[in-house]
Order: C-alpha cells, then structure tokens, then sequence
C-alpha cells in the first residue's frame, strides 16, 4: 500500500467515516488490509475488523501476526470468534492454535462443530514441521469413472470452499490415490471424456510423516502448484498448496541463515521479537564459541615463548587464523546451501572432498605466493614469509576439508547440517592453524 | 526416481529394449526423466531422448542443465531442433539462450518464425534479473464484457499452450491492465454472467524492469500462482509464474548465502562447476579479506610492546577477535535476512539501532561476567578479568550496532546488503576490539 493510501485511509478512520473506509478497504487485496491493520492504533484494531465483511475477515485473519490473532480473539464476542475460525482453512487454524495459549484455545474449540473438531484433532497429532502439519485437508478428489461433465459440476458443487481447484486428485473406493489431473486438461476436453483415459499415473506424493524440507525440495524440483499427501495405506488424506510450499522455503532458509551465524533459530520476526527473547537466542551460542575460543588461548599460552621469541610473528596470527575461518566457512556454506537445495547428496561425499582438495590447493598456492612476496615488499624477512606462507597452505587445506566434509556428515548423523558452519568448524581450524604455525615457526624461525 | 527402477531402466536400455524403454520411461514425471537421461552415458543420451515423444520431449529438455542442453543441440538435426525449440515456453528458450554459445544460437534461431523471434529479441533486451526476463509472454487476457461462457470457450481454444490458466487478466482495448480473476471464479458461476461483475479490481503487479527479487517478494507477500507484469504505459506484457517465482527465491536466497561467506556467487551448481571456477569465484574474497586483516596485524606490530608485557594477555586475543566477530555476524545476518524477506525495511534503521544496542548491552554484560569469572576459576589475576571482560562489553557493542547497520546502509546505497556480512564488519571489528583491548590494557595491567 502506498504512503499516501495508507494516510488517505487514516484520515477517514480518524474521522469516523466508516462507510467510505469500509468502500476504500475494500479496494485492496487481504494482505494489504491486514497490514494496514497491524499498523493502526491497538484500541481501534477491532473496530475496524468489525467492518469487513464476513468472508474477507476470516482470509484478512489468516494474515495476521500471532500477537494480533492473540489481541482481537481476546476482545471478540463468542459468536464473532465462531464465525472468523469457521472460515478458516484447518491448515491456518491449527496453525493458529499451536501458537494461542491453552484458555483461548479452549474457548475458540467449544463452539466448533464435532466433525472438524475430530479433524482438528487428528491435525494436531502430527509432528511439528511434518507434512501433515502444513497440508490442508480440503481437497478434490473425483472418482476415475467420471466425466469431464461431472467433474465440472463436481467443482461447482464442492469447489467454493476448496483451497486447491487446480489440481484433482483421483481415489478408488478405499481413498487410496491412483492419479491426478490438473483443471487445465479438464478445461480443454469435451464434457463426455472420462477421467480415467485423461488422468496422470505418476503421482509424486508425500507421506504425512515427511519432514517439510522434503516437501519444499519436491516443489522446488518438480515445479507443482500441489503436492498430494497420503498415510501408510497410500489413503488421500490431505494437499500441501504451494503457498505454504513457499512458507516453508522462507522459514527454513531462515533456520538455516541463523544457525550459520550461531543463533537459535527464531520463530517470531526480528523487530517483533523483545529485546530479552533476541539475547537469548544469541547468548548460548556466543558463550560455547568464547568456551571453545579457550583451546585457542590456551595453546597460544602455552607457546607463548616460542610466539613472541621472534618479532613479527604475533602479528601474522590474526591473519592466518581469520583466513582458515574464511576459507572454512566458504566450504561449508557451500555444502550445507547444496544439501539443502538437493544439489549435493550424501552419496556425493567424496566428489565434494576431492573438489575441496583441489580447491584448496589452487587457492591455498595462490594465496601464499601472494601473502609471501607481499611480506617481503612490506619489508619482512624471507625467513618470516616463508613461515607465514607454508601455513597459510595448510591451514587452507585443512580448512576447506573440515568445511567441506562436517555438514556431510552432520546430515549422516540426522543433525541439520547449517548447525556445522560457525562453531565446530571455526573450533578445529582456529586450533589446527595455530599449531602448525607454532611448529613451522620453530623449524625455520627457532 | 527409486535405485531399483533406474537400474531396471538401465537394464533395458543395455538390452536395447526401447518399446520396453520407452513405455517405463514415460511413467515418470518429465524432471525424473530428465535426472534419467541425465546420468546415463553421453553417447547414448540423444539416442535415449530421440525415444520420446514430440511433446514430452521439449518438456524433458526444459529441465536439463546447460551442458547437457549444449550437448543434444549440438547433436539434433536441424528438424529435431526446431521442435523442440518450437514447443519450449518463450521464457524457457530465452533462458537457454542466454547460456549457449554463439554459433548455437544462430542456428537456434534461423528456423523460427519471426513473430516468435520479435517475441524472443524483445526478451533479450530486459535486463537480466528482471521482471521481464523471467516472465513467460504467454498468457490468457480477456475482455470485461465478455460472459463466463465465452471465457471457457476462450480458454478452450488458446488455454493448451498456456503456462498459466489459472488466472484471467482483463485488458482493455488498448491491452491496458484492468483487472484479474481466478478460474475458480469462473468454475463456480453461471455461463451467462458477465465477466465485469466477477473480476477483481486491486491487481497486484509488477513492471518489467522491476528486480526479480521484488517480484519474489510478492508472491511470498501475497501468496498468488501468477503475477501480471506490464510495460510502463500499464500494458499488459506478460505474467511470471510461480514456478519461476520459486526459481527466484531459491536463487536469490543462495546468493545471499554465498556473498554472507565471502564468495562471489556463482550460477552453475557446485558438482558441475569446476576446481578452478570455484577457486576463482573464493579467491579474490580471501585475498581481500587477508589484506584487511594486515590492518590487524599493523596494529598489533605497533603495540606488540604492551600486548607482551604482561604475560597472558596475548592469549585473550583470538578469542576477543573472535567473540566480536561472531556477535556481529549475528547482528548482519538477521538484519540482511529481513530485508531479503521484507521484513525489516530501510526506514526502520533506529528501531534496528536500538534493539541491537538493547541486545549488545545484555549479553555483553552477561558474556563479560560469565569470562570474568572464568578467568578467575582457572587462575588468572583480577586485573586481566577486569581488563579482558571490559574490552569484551565494548567490543560487543560496536560489533552489533556496526553488523545491525551496516547491512540497511548498503541498501540505501542500492548494494546488496548481503556483500556487509563478512568482509567489511570483519575489518571494522577486529580493529577497533585491537584498539580497546590495548587501551584497557595499558590503563589497567601496565
């Protein structure tokens, strides 16, 4: 919504000119309203929602924050809250309810119909972060005997309330899913074709079960508007729609950018997230990294003597320790972005260890020569460059390696492999680095 | 595609069964084939995709990779080519030209028809990563007057060749934008109604020129299958699709993770790429980066008087380097992730500010009591603690406000707010945690 929309529509709230602010609300799409909502004075916020028209409500509702979902159902009448959570799809409702306390919960279940509080029910029995958490159970699903004709007037009948018209799917008697059809095909045949000679065989389907990365990798290689998701006997329970495809794509590249910078991964968005909630999130993090920055600390400590026997040679530490990090986590942020995106596989281990080892060595070579005649010019020894140079070599290699490999077998060990990136990673190479410095710097410089 | 139903299809092809061949291959989805193809051995791949049919085919050969797209154009015959370039969707072909080499795409292009070639020389002049050289021209607009009726009539007749029937743009009679509506609307309502009484008004768009990444913004924004894309009289030009929405974001989302790690981003996936590609693409990074840090190492070359004085302060440096190193990368990364998922947007800059300054605060004082007393524990002197554990507040501080700001200050300057993350607040860190730690040392310890 542009600035001066924002502030037009302002105005007319300031002025209690609710039919004209109903007509102009009315002209912008959900999410739109929505925002313009979160973003009005909180004692007026149900007010306005009270305007809006039944159905645009309940869809202005789902875009919600869960503050707002939390404020407005605390101010609602009971008939208000029925009429909103009706209308919901069952995915965004329970989307809803795992984020309400227990007394809104409650109150919000006891005016619901039994048959989609067996539903509801059922919803929240799956895993967090499973498919059947984020599929929505409305669906259309046809039998293979019908025709185009009665498909069409199948749509018309049920269609209104589905989430997913584009895509059909095709159910035997039992429900089990034999295929699918996608509306366009519908659209361009006669009314008297059967289904059964048009529909596709090949479902790519997902299992309740499945993890929700799973489900985005399947929209990300097959390019669906939907997947279909079934239970153990292969039974139609519900379709993930590609918007909550996309939901999940966002949060779990979110996860993933947090866990690279050694955060705990965050569910609320940043500037609505308290001060203290933020702090938590970084402080463990933080004081493992200082714990294991020790190591470090005490390796330096105890060759101390050696370190600062030569002038000069402290100086190159920062350097040679940041460099490994550097060239560390450019691996494995390559590696974890590629196990992510279903790029690289965990059979692909060695193809990734040898294309790190080569890597490194056109790299780590390049690297030294440059760091070695840069000493030389500045005015350092040969002695000291060639010290500073040979571990940069190793270091490098022992980097990359590390960074290549960890995440690999991190996801082996069925930990996300983001969590690799900063601390082991920095940990083992800081470490390595070090000591190898310490010993060329006695084999040549001592 | 399952272990034991590739090595089925292999068996088949190594019997040089191709019936057999062929009725198993098109079981599968067109991306499964395309993965299929893909891996079996180079001199058979044309003899294996000849066995398609017509159709199939050019769908198959949208989802292989560039090299794999230069080999079988190398090898077709000038009829096979033109159809299968004949049936690609515009996008797709321009894609694919855009990644051949010259003589390629000459002969590429001397068989197509010149509507579709002015189509196609009109897409090669959008600048690459917009609006306009991701959408596909191909698209249903009808007009207003028109009824439910002759709008399925319509779709009937062009809607085949159609990426996108899901959504119906109405235009006017100068192609101006007017209006959307999804087919569900149209499913759902009597053939005789008029299509004015059903489109909806607030069409959400985007204008050719517009970044990619503003247009994936949308679609996780607004959640919609498609997106209008007009020219800067409000025509009607063409729709991206949310495959291609997808293809955006997962695209835009790995850049951001390899400019966060210090690498200059790279197109082809990392398997294909070669040794030398990668090193290239990380060793002008890592040369940057090491440049920088002789910043570092001037600095402690300056001080090494004061840093070795007292023994045991050296130790303390990597990990004060490093804890600032990682408070701020905390800091950037949540802040360049908002702005790519729009949730923190350049005007919010002082909320920012403050809620890092808030953070800094609380775990800098936590961190520094929590080292304070650890140093004590393990044996160290009173005033190192102090001297450590203050230099840790402060360096805590700049690391945050410096990786919490610097990021929106590179959008403001229209860079990629991602390019902040390593090198930069590196640098900036580092020296000034050097500075600090060396004024508190020689107020303190000396």
């Amino acid at each position: 919504m542009e600035k001066e929309n924002r502030e037009f529509l302002l105005d007319l709230l300031k002025e209690k000119n609710v039919r004209k602010l109903r007509e102009e609300l009315l002209k912008y799409n959900e999410a739109d309203i929505a925002e313009f909502i979160e973003e009005i004075d909180e004692v007026q916020t149900l007010a306005v929602f009270r305007i809006l028209p039944k159905d645009i409500a309940s869809e202005v509702f789902a875009y919600f924050d869960s503050d707002m979902k939390l404020h407005l159902l605390n101010l609602m009448t009971n008939t208000e809250l029925t009429e909103i959570v009706d209308d919901l799809y069952i995915d965004d409702f329970v989307d809803m309810l795992e984020e309400l306390p227990a007394n809104i919960v409650k109150r919000v279940m006891k005016d619901i119909n039994p048959e989609k509080r067996n539903i509801i029910n059922q919803y929240l029995q799956y895993p967090e972060e499973s498919a059947g958490s984020i599929m929505t159970a409305e669906f259309i699903d046809i039998k293979k005997n019908m025709t185009v004709g009665q498909t069409l007037e199948h749509i018309r009948k049920v269609g209104m309330k589905s989430e997913t018209v584009y895509t059909l799917y095709i159910t035997d008697a039992s429900r089990k899913l034999e295929g699918y059809l996608s509306i366009r095909t519908i659209l361009k045949n006669d009314e008297s074709v059967v289904v059964e000679t048009l529909m596709e065989e090949d479902v790519i389907y997902a299992n309740t079960f499945d993890d929700q990365e799973d489900i985005a990798k399947l929209f990300k290689k097959y390019g669906f508007l939907a997947i279909p998701v079934v239970d153990n006997e292969k039974r139609l329970v519900g379709v993930v729609t590609f918007d909550d495809a996309v939901d999940v794509m966002k949060e779990e590249s979110t996860e993933d950018f947090e866990l690279m910078a050694a955060m705990t991964p965050s569910e609320k968005p940043y500037l609505k997230s308290s001060v203290l909630e933020i702090a938590k999130n970084r402080f463990v993090w933080l004081i493992i990294l200082l714990l294991t920055a020790t190591i470090t600390g005490s390796i330096i400590s105890k060759y101390e003597e050696i370190l600062t026997a030569v002038t000069g040679v402290i100086a190159f530490l920062p350097m040679i320790i940041g460099t490994g990090g550097n060239a560390g986590s450019q691996s494995s942020t390559i590696v974890i972005r590629g196990l992510s995106v279903g790029e690289i596989e965990l059979c692909d281990y060695h193809r990734v260890f040898l294309k790190e080892l080569g890597v490194s060595l056109v790299v780590g070579v390049g690297l030294s020569l440059f760091n070695y005649f840069r000493i030389i010019v500045f005015g350092g020894s040969k002695e000291i460059a060639l010290t500073v140079s040979l571990t940069l070599v190793f270091t490098i290699l022992i980097a990359k390696s590390v960074g290549g490999l960890l995440p690999i077998i991190a996801q082996k060990l069925n930990m996300d492999p983001a969590v690799m990136a900063a601390p082991l990673i920095t940990t083992i190479v800081d470490t390595l680095s070090l000591i190898i410095y310490v010993i060329f710097v006695s084999l040549i410089l001592i």
